[in-house]
């Protein structure tokens, strides 16, 4: 039974996971966090492409039938370089948020947070003007927000104070619809709704993945359909840091995440 | 002419680089960042001994009669292993630190700051302990630190909030010297005097470092004393952001930071 591959930079991309496994709870999932080379939101271009192939190679030994890009910055920078280069099906984040926020805006104002990888790459910007050129784009980097979350300084008046720093170009622009461009970001709704204000939407994209993963899945066939799913957890460095955060994330602990070297 | 070699996980080292500059303005140095896998210290011993081999065998290449480990999670996790593989001399962070905290201290009660790794490896405690085992050390990880000093917020309310939980425990142990164990840290230094007071001696082990590195060679007889020293950067990503970040670690701007794949 062929599995589904997730790849995150590190602990992130189990908020897509999650919502992977309630929506599709008979399917076998194998994640690699890449803890080693953790975070790639500050890093180049060309190195996230590099780091992002050498994942897929690693999960393409898993007998994976769907690989999910559970991270915005890989793809933001490499997916649309690498999508090409394999014959196994890749699902991005940004085109599922991208369609729900479209949906979602009344004013046609939509603001993007993200790292700093990703608000350069202008993904999210490309995507939204591609389904609506009317739409007014706002995208701002928040490169504090992951190093808070991953502390647990998730509600403190610190991390309000540096949000309301952060997300003032947001209020400023009048968005009524905000894309949590980064799979940490979740974790910090209750402080970014705090700044914004209860009638600005905020999409989190992990729902919109796993809805278009199980849309692959059906088209070709592949979805499995009787007994319950094996979900398995590589990580490059730090099995112990990455359980010890899964919680947070997936909601409930992971036992036997197992290190690998990847490269 | 043979060249002094420094390494560090990113931009950090340069606080060093501009103190062996100031000692010793005759010698050449070559400078590698490995700002594709940086921060280091959240990550593990065996990843972080992985790194520093590579980083090691990458400046070997560059001729170097010395090399100075410009980070403070490799020296506690990597040096002490490491040390005796290679024929070059190794200097690190630590000892040069401990020497002068010993030294300085009054009440006999040292603070150590630091990353998790460089805290968790209690490598500070240790050698402070060796020295003198009368002293009562407290050792504190501040993850946050790094992050806040890369993003440019070194003197808002925010860090000093942080800095306030962070230090609490130096307080309440009422020691009167502090070692900042990473080589961020001293840009941060304003903001840790006005937590701490201004009666605790902040210890920044970049000036003993550089005077270790000139007792060494001298020893050996290695010193350049002719003309101006040259000096190379070298980054494993980024160096744009690199540069960016220089003036602020180094007082001067470096241009011609070369990008190299060392792995």
């Amino acid at each position: 039974m062929k599995s589904i591959g997730v790849f995150d930079s590190g602990v992130g991309g189990l908020t897509v996971v999650k919502e992977i496994i309630r929506q599709l709870p008979h399917e076998n999932i194998v994640y690699f966090g890449d803890t080693a080379r953790v975070p790639y939101g500050i890093k180049s271009k060309e190195t996230v492409i590099r780091f992002s192939i050498e994942n897929i190679l690693f999960l393409l030994k898993h007998d994976v039938k769907l690989i999910c890009v559970a991270c915005n910055t890989v793809s933001s920078f490499a997916l649309p370089v690498i999508k090409n280069h394999f014959r196994v099906p890749i699902v991005g984040v940004i085109g599922p948020g991208v369609r729900e926020a479209v949906y979602a805006t009344q004013n046609k104002r939509i603001g993007v947070i993200g790292t700093k990888g990703t608000i350069k790459s202008r993904a999210y910007e490309k995507e939204i003007k591609q389904l609506d050129p009317k739409i007014k784009v706002t995208a701002v980097a928040c490169p504090l927000f992951v190093p808070f979350v991953e502390e647990g300084w998730i509600s403190q008046d610190v991390v309000l104070s540096v949000a309301e720093s952060y997300l003032k170009p947001l209020k400023d622009a009048k968005v009524d619809t905000v894309i949590l461009g980064c799979t940490h970001y979740p974790l910090l709704k209750p402080v970014i709704r705090k700044v914004l204000g209860k009638n600005v939407t905020l999409i989190d994209s992990a729902k919109q993945v796993a809805i278009e993963v199980k849309k692959i899945l059906a088209a070709e066939d592949f979805l499995n359909k009787n007994r319950r799913g094996k979900h398995e957890f590589f990580v490059s460095d730090n099995p112990e840091w990455f359980s010890g955060l899964a919680r947070r994330f997936l909601g409930k602990p992971i036992k036997n995440v197992k290190k690998v070297n990847n490269v």
